[in-house]
């Protein structure tokens, strides 16, 4: 039978990082492709401990239907906890937990976007989150990123020549996929040329808790005096992606929206998984955690720039040292052929995301590839950095 | 300020029954409005046992991030079972696991449906799937329910009238909100129509395995030769519904678009909940805890339906008998204000739900309320129903 869909998912394709992951899921391939947590970040015993603790006195609270807004001690801890800690969260502000931070991107642009209206966005950014807008049949406008952040020139002209434009989709802090950062003079700039040109800020924060280096810059959330930043937190990164919790903080109209629209997406978040947030974050040491992650990828992170001094760097191809986050973003000379180079690295058992896959248009030129140093060990690092190089050597 | 939010979420509306369960949330309160299962439902104890087994041996299978089809081992032991047990699954079919039945209609209506199609849904119909049909502007026909399902005419009628129909919604077990099941002579007929107008069929099956009397009566889906069926189950009452796994069994490239916006949507579900429902489908006895629960729900709706013989028929209230599911579905005489007598129910305190909740159009006239008695206990529903019998009493 021939299946007519509906115009939105004609065009959509299947995540091109998922495709990767098909080569990468062959245990002889080394995969710098993924995304995951270190298998040593996730603070297990403290789970199995809250999990028992759940199941043994209060099984029924985390079986039963709860409400679609989120569990109520988790949405008032983080409210508290993220005033206080970052400054975010006015008298206009409400919280939504979400299944990841994913799900806010789907329910904002839900909420606030009509077909053919159009999304700002950093060029490159977060696949997940371009797939998800392209789902509303809104149009991308990439602006493109400098060492510091979004080109504001270019992000003036963008709104400037986007009446329909509905919101700046922005990851301010290790930016996935390039690993820049936002400066706070530059945070301050996008606010004020949203809050010109009328249109709402989506601020995607899943790495700033992992800055191993440098100093904290505010969010963008935190100057919010206008009501016009979204905020999208998860505890992927800094407990456990498997969980799939995340969190909304908007102002309250907006959050009154997304709570409808979750209602008719999945009713309300794995109810075990809110609670095991919540107790995580109250009944044990979280400043600890985050100080051991911070460690964590500060020694994993040093460790794979070294190897790319060693290896990449002699053979041409240039990175951006990383403050933070889980990525580095590698550029290949101009003239090379960066979709053939991460094929051949592919055919000699190296994965890496080739980087048109982050771009609004993936036909775009693209000179540049994604690295992972969190989820392979030492020594697979070691040995698909040294086969990089190995290639880089023989063909560039 | 002044929020602008997209033409889909306009009119959308928090379901009246949540709004309900706001006055049902005071515990001085019976409420007869909810939908959950009893908590005597729930396996705690096997729950506990898989859950700190899994937190043990395998935690980080739990945490780490998954694919976004849902767990192998669970997809191809759903695949077999319902393929033995329910002759469900053709080779051209697959399965996706999602974050409750709930999200298989929020994903299938975005993978099929374009602005202004339609859905023929049953009058009365589930609000949840209504709600989520509503927010991507879909219009929704309804057909009328009698006691053996829909009207087979007026359905054949609505095919015509309605070139857009995109797909049939039905809940053929135990219908919610009218209790209703449809005969088997409906079902094949019903499919006969889908096939010759060339729409597809949604069939919802939260109740199937909640038949405490009567004969089985296969689905839909089972006799599915062509491809249009599109089957979502779910372990929210034979589970727990806190843990929100559910799932679409259906052609493959329907299946597939219901991945890719899954993936948008929320990257995969909560993993823990997916691996405690493979744990207890395959390491205990999946086949006595349903005769537990079909034991527990017809004590109970035995219970409820005796007390509305006592209470309710003698003040001219009338309802249809059921033999599975959750709900009873009651009518008022005609010419008596149903949303008046709901309102005054609560002024008593005692919750039910008002039937027009559950129509395409609310506006539509209504007499008759929904009753749920699983969720209250015996002495709840005593309390409840008895009181509802006087108020029945005085005013009708």
């Amino acid at each position: 039978m021939e299946y007519t869909f509906s115009d939105r998912v004609q065009t959509l394709k299947p995540s091109a990082i998922r495709e990767i992951f098909k080569y990468a899921a062959d245990p002889s391939v080394v995969s710098l492709s993924a995304g995951n947590p270190s298998p040593e970040a996730f603070p297990t015993e403290a789970v199995q401990e809250i999990s028992a603790r759940l199941m043994k006195d209060h099984a029924i609270d985390a079986l039963q239907y709860s409400v679609t807004e989120g569990y109520a001690p988790l949405r008032a801890h983080l409210k508290d906890y993220m005033k206080e800690n970052h400054q975010i969260g006015k008298d206009f502000d409400d919280l939504v937990i979400t299944a990841g931070a994913q799900q806010v991107m789907d329910l904002t642009t839900k909420s606030l976007c009509n077909e053919g209206d159009v999304i700002i966005c950093e060029a490159p950014s977060f696949i997940g989150s371009l797939n998800s807008f392209r789902s509303y049949q809104v149009r991308l406008h990439g602006v493109p990123m400098e060492e510091d952040g979004m080109d504001m020139a270019a992000l003036e002209q963008a709104l400037k020549d986007e009446p329909r434009a509905r919101f700046i989709y922005t990851i301010p802090n290790f930016q996935n996929p390039s690993g820049i950062t936002m400066s706070l003079q530059k945070r301050k700039k996008l606010y004020e040329l949203a809050k010109q040109y009328g249109v709402m800020i989506l601020e995607d924060n899943p790495y700033g808790d992992l800055r191993f280096e440098g100093e904290y810059i505010p969010s963008i959330k935190s100057f919010d005096e206008d009501g016009i930043v979204i905020y999208a937190g998860t505890f992927s990164k800094v407990l456990a992606p498997g969980m799939r919790v995340g969190y909304a903080i908007a102002p309250s109209p907006v959050i009154q929206k997304i709570v409808v629209c979750k209602q008719g997406a999945d009713v309300h978040t794995n109810i075990w998984a809110q609670i095991v947030a919540y107790e995580f974050m109250t009944q044990y040491d979280f400043n600890a955690h985050l100080s051991m992650l911070r460690d964590l990828y500060r020694k994993k992170a040093h460790y794979c720039m070294d190897l790319m001094d060693q290896y990449l760097v002699p053979n041409k191809i240039t990175y951006s040292p990383i403050q933070g986050g889980l990525f580095l973003w590698c550029r290949l000379p101009d003239g090379v052929d960066m979709l053939d180079f991460c094929k051949q690295a592919v055919l000699r058992k190296v994965c890496v995301v080739p980087g048109n896959a982050f771009l609004t248009d993936e036909n775009e030129p693209c000179q540049c590839f994604r690295i992972n140093f969190s989820t392979p060990t030492d020594e697979q690092l070691e040995k698909g950095i040294r086969i990089l190089g190995e290639l880089a050597k023989e063909i560039l």
